[in-house]
């Protein structure tokens, strides 16, 4: 049943989130001892305005 | 009180949009014997590149 | 693939949030013309201290 | 720890997003007693067509 | 419209978490020009042992 | 900057938690190119009765 949902900022390439997907699918069937079918994952991009850290926005680190 | 988040793949029309928030307040407050005017609906809308099933990113689907 | 997040008043009985997994999991498929298989829903429920509406929180409505 | 989700309609400047980074940090490690330097905040921002309230979508209010 | 919701430890008192959606609910509608009544706040609690920060848990911190 | 929140079903124990994010947060790290120190996890434990999939709810199954 896991659904796991990430948050990054935007800009990886297709390649680098279809090795997320196919990684963290993996990894967390095998900790959790479920069954790969059942994980989802959600990616959601955000731009540098759309985050902040420590009080500062992401266009201005 | 409730608030319905949904994330799905984007592309549906705004009509289809229209009924979704339409139909699922309705039932949601009916089932939850709650008001209408308490529930809250958002969208977020992720292209294919960005949700994965099984390990697979919806892309190679 | 949707999957539809629901945030409500701790509360409810096992047999409303069966019916409202069945209902609004069917509703939806056939609104966005998808299977009601690829459908999935989380509730999170959270007691009246942990929600506010207008500046006031639960416990004071 | 705390981590700050903002959905909001899309349209807001980046000097509005600052201030809302720069000042709900401020106050929710005041209020929580804990570091700035531990608050996260992300936006994701909808357009009109992605959010309802009471039943209706955003474009028909 | 503006929903905000807040991922923290467990353990505020209700008078915080009552100071936290007043304020949080003032800042951002006066900063984007929106009505206080459109503001909703949830708040989800979690122990330590279900978060994590630089790969270790919070628990072990 | 990536936040990973995952939902899953009740009843995990500490040390899987703790192995799930260390390893989640090295992979993320390694695949996205950025620091361990910048990843968040968080985990949202749900009950059996608070997730439904294909309009089944988690209890029925």
């Amino acid at each position: 049943m896991p659904v796991i949902q990430i948050t990054m900022s935007r800009g990886r390439s297709v390649q680098q989130k279809r090795e997320l997907v196919e990684v963290l699918t993996k990894e967390t069937a095998r900790i959790m001892k479920t069954q790969e079918e059942k994980v989802r994952i959600l990616i959601y991009e955000v731009s540098k305005e759309n985050w902040g850290n420590a009080g500062v926005l992401g266009t201005d680190m």
